[in-house]
Parts: structure tokens; sequence; C-alpha cells
């Protein structure tokens, strides 16, 4: 008997023919590319959507403009260290600021269950009047619907974004090179095992709160000193690992990724221990990674261990190549890996 | 005893404190107008949000610009004449075209429940592409999120969308003068009766289709034409009685309006009756009201009868005064009464 040709073995959630949408498709993962792949980009596509990037790139008049859309359905509604309007506010402007863009003007779509409290309405509304403050953004236009009780879960928010591109850069996974340096903003694993723990009543030594942060101010500091920034992501849905293997994909890279150096906090490393789960998988709300020349890797790091708060960024990797898009991670123990995107829902409702 | 004082009598629904979120909040009729003030305004409220009209107007660079949002959530998702993602594309562009905008970028945000079909998605995503193209506008980015069966109804889809002003008007409440003639721009009450006709089950002689319909090239034709318009409000929620009154109340305007020559389908009339409605409240999804100067209005009547399908475009009433905000209705046996704002929510999930 030949050995198994372990190249075509695959995870099998969210290979089959699925006649339905699962929680997987909404996952970040495989599933959620799939449905992409399958329903949405045959459709939709066209150049401005082309690169698949969370946030596209507009002229508007002469002015190069960002655009995004995110809807936020997290459970529960106030989790520790944010809320689904902080989050909703953060989480828009932050795929702005990974465009480079300048986060300027947001709208608000609410849709609300009936029943759902003033009280509850009016907290959350203050966290995102709160939170508009800190990205210095203006909330210009919204839509409020209401649908039947047991016909939605409390809150969902849509938010979108329009930001300004101010600098010459074009930020992108396209623009990604070989011998670009990996720098991740901080530690990872903190908002999805925040919010997991408050839905499903488990307590940790030290409690783990969600990372939710602007992450604009950093990153117009990079662009400011002059940093030739390539290409920038938050690592929210399907975490680190999804979004080094889709930049991988986009811009056809091979990069190297040595896990000992990524920062993940000890109360982050054990809850994923004892859930099974991979800190790489996990959603953030205040990390991104940024691609940047070698030769400015050093200062990269300086500007941002300045700007982000707590954690010191690092070096967690290459690109080595432009030919095959692969992510090798070299594990704690020095083995290697190829790393691949989550299969399907890890987390649900964690955004 | 002295007669009852009746300018301090008002409908006791929305006035009471409601400690919770009501259908009637998303009515768009006096109980979304008390969350607004209560809820939304107070945190949110900028100059670029103070005109309360569905969409903003903007500088982006030098470019004046227009952005809106809308949360699409009626049920049956699909319905004669239309179905949710038709109206989603459609309900963006015409809150852009009510400023005068291009109807230029959009994004789409799926709110999706666990276990909606495939095959239902795949329709409506072809609907929407099919629209973007009537419409010319280029769905840009996107996102989806899913949750779990019983937490949502099927799928809710949020628009959002960017629209260029390309003349040099101000087309505003704000601008809305004595002596301006009110222009209707076809029949009333389609779409409300129609969507509601479907989830009831009911049935007429003549079956009712929703007039929705993309309301740009008539808007433009417009402009281009020279007409100065000063005010242009679609008949969504709330109807034409809501559109009316919130401009009136927003210009501090008089306005009389002749209830005779409003159009209304025979089907729709006799539905109305049947079903206890005012088809002065039902929404409409490809109507609008325009405010012109008098001397223009003969044109201005000519030009939408080329450009709006179907039912004759009508002059409907007059802006008489700039003191006190009222819309005062001469009925159909010609007696007078004061509009108003619809109390609740008389037809819920219609958009």
């Amino acid at each position: 008997m030949n050995s198994p040709d372990f190249s075509t073995f695959t995870c099998p959630v969210g290979l089959s023919d699925e006649p339905v949408i699962l929680l997987g498709h909404g996952g970040g993962g495989k599933m959620t590319q799939r449905l992409l792949d399958k329903i949405f980009m045959p459709a939709f596509s066209n150049p401005l959507s082309a690169d698949r990037h969370d946030c596209a790139e507009l002229r508007i008049g002469k002015t190069r403009s960002a655009f995004t859309t995110d809807s936020f359905v997290v459970r529960p509604i106030f989790f520790p260290g944010g809320d689904i309007g902080k989050l909703a506010v953060y989480g828009t402007a932050n795929d702005l600021a990974m465009r480079g863009a300048r986060p300027r003007f947001l709208s608000a779509g609410f849709i609300i269950e009936e029943g759902f409290a003033f009280d509850t309405l009016t907290k959350i509304v203050s966290s995102m009047a709160e939170a508009l403050q800190q990205t210095d953004m203006q909330l210009v236009t919204g839509d409020t619907k209401v649908v039947e009780k047991g016909k939605g879960d409390g809150i969902f928010i849509n938010t979108s974004g329009i930001g300004i591109i101010e600098h010459d850069l074009v930020i992108s996974p396209t623009q990604v090179r070989s011998g670009d340096i990996v720098i991740l903003s901080g530690d990872i694993g903190r908002h999805g095992i925040a919010v997991l723990a408050m839905r499903e009543g488990l307590e940790f030594s030290v409690p783990i709160v969600s990372d939710c942060a602007p992450l604009f101010a950093p990153i117009q500091k990079l662009i400011a000193e002059g940093i030739e920034v390539h290409c920038l992501r938050d690592l929210t849905r399907g975490g680190l690992a999804a979004a080094l293997v889709e930049i991988a994909q986009s811009s056809r890279s091979t990069m190297e990724i040595t896990e000992s150096v990524i920062p993940v906090e000890e109360s982050v490393k054990g809850a994923c221990e004892i859930l099974g789960l991979d800190p790489m998988h996990i959603a953030n709300e205040g990390r991104f990674i940024a691609f940047v020349p070698e030769n400015q890797c050093d200062r990269a790091l300086a500007i941002l261990a300045h700007t982000t708060s707590g954690v010191e960024p690092k070096i967690i990797g290459k690109v080595t190549g432009n030919a095959d898009p692969m992510v090798t991670l070299t594990t704690q123990i020095g083995t290697k890996r190829i790393m691949d995107l989550p299969s399907g829902e890890l987390l649900p409702r964690i955004c």
C-alpha cells in the first residue's frame, strides 16, 4: 500500500455542498471564503472590490477615500473592555485605518428587537458617542428598524464609514514584497476569549479584558514618520491566522512566521488550552499586522512601541518569496507547519 | 363648564414614558421621532446630522457628497414588484437622490439566520446585482454575519451609499419657501399594501404591485433642465403624511394640500378601506415629492411626466407661509384637517 497523500486531506466542515447557511459561514475562515466565492463575488465583483480588502479605496472627486461596512451581532452586548456600541465604532474606524485612511464619517443602522430596554439602548448609544470622540469621527446618518419579539436578538448594529487617505502610499496586499517584515502590534487572543468567557460564564484567576481599541493613531504615526507601509490588517474574525493566510493568498506571497515570539497573555494561553482553541484563530479588536520594508522595520517597531498601548509590538516573521501563497509557522517546539484558514466557526458572535 | 381645549389632546400611543422599544418605534411616525429626540439626537447631534434628512451632505475634499444608510427587514422577503435585495439597493440609492446626489458607491451588510437557504440568498444577491446596474452603482464593500437559528429572521440587509452632488443647488428642507409648489411624482400606497397583502394572504381582484423603483433619473432631469428644486423627499415609512409633516417641521412651513388630486389606485383605495388604513400613511418605494418655485412648476410637471413611469405626477399643494409648521389637508368632502405624523407602527416590516 502506498502512503496516504496528506495534501489531499482537508477538514470536512465547509467543504460539503451546503444547501443552507451555517454558523461557520460567518466565522471569517474557509466557509466564509467559500460563501464569498460562490455567491457574493460572482454577482458583485468589480475592480474596486477585487482586492478583497475589508475596506474599499475610492476616488471621490480627486480625493482618495476609503469606504467600509460591518454589522455587529456580538453576544453578550456588554463584555469586559467594551460593548457592542464601542465595537461598532472602533471596528469600522479600524477597517478604514487599515487602508491608511483617516476615519471621518460614520453611519449607524440599528435593528432592535421589540421589548429591548431604553436604558440599555441609551448605554450603548453613549458608548458609541464616546468612541466617536476617541476616533474623531462624526456620525452623520442613521436608521432604526424594529423587529417583532423573537425575530431578532436584542440589538444588531451596522456601521459604515468613510475615511480620507491623506498620503501617497498604496496600502494593500498588492504592495507586499519579498523581504518585507511582518510586525504584530501587540498580544493576541484577548477579545474573543473575553467575550466567550463572559457568555459561557467561565471564570479565570486573572480576568481577560478585550483589547478593543482604535488603531488609526499608530498607523498615522508610522506614515508621518516616513515608514513605507506596504500592507496592514486588523486581526478580527479568524484572528492572526486568517489575516496572514488571506494576505498571502491575495499577494501570492510566501511568509515565514515564528510562533514563539507572538505575545499571548498567560490567562489567554491558559483559557485556550482548556478550551482547545488556538490563540492564532481568536479574534482581536485592537491589534494589527503591518508589512514594512526590512530596512525600516526597527524604526517602525520603535514608533509602534510608543503609540500602541501596553504590550510591545514584535517582529513575527518575514515575506520570503512571491511565488507560492503559503504561510509557514515555526512552532514553539521548533517544528514547521503550514498555516491555514480556520475551517468554520470557532467562536460565534464575537463581533 | 368650559369647552375642552382640543389643542392639548394627543394620541396616547407613544406618549407614555416607554421603558422598552415597541414596534411603533420603527414605524417612521411620532414614536420614531420621539426615539430620535430622546436617545439618538442627544448623543450624536452635530451640524451634519442637524437637518434630520435621511441622507447627510458632506464635503470630501472639495466634492459635495451625500452619505446615507438603511437597514432592510421587510417580510415577506419576496413580494409583488420586488424583494428585499432590490429594495435594499433602490432604497439607499433613492435616499441619495433625494439630496440631488448621483448614487455611486454602495456597501452591503448581511445578517443571516443559520439555516437560510443558499438558493434564496443567491436570488436576493442576483436581484441586488440587477438593481445596481439599474442605478449605475458599484457595490464596493460588504460584510456577512450569521446568527443562530431563532436569533434573527432569515435575512436582514443594511446598505449604505455614497453619492456625488454634481450641481450647485442645495436640496434640503431649509430651502423651502413660501409660494413653493408641492409636486407628487405618482400614485401612493402601493408598496405597503403589496407587502401587507402578501404577508397576510389577502387577495384583491386586481393584484397590487409595489412601486419599488430607482428615482435618480427624474431628479437628474429636473436639475439638468434648470428647475430650481428646493426640497425632495421619498415617501417611505410613514408615507406621504410623514414626508409632508416632517418637511413642514424642519422648514417651519405652512402647507395646504388637496386630498382629491392625490392619485391612489382603485385597488389600493379598496384595500385601505377594508383594512381601515389611510393611503397617506402607507409606505411607497418609488414615489417622491418635490418642492419647486411656482413659476417653474408647469415645466417641472412636464419633465416628470416623461421620466417617471406610469402614473402622472400631480400638483398636490402649496407652501403658504413660513411661520407655523403645519400641514392642512382639504379632504375629499371639502372639509379641512391638520395632518399629523402617524402615531405608531401601522404596517410593520414593510422595508
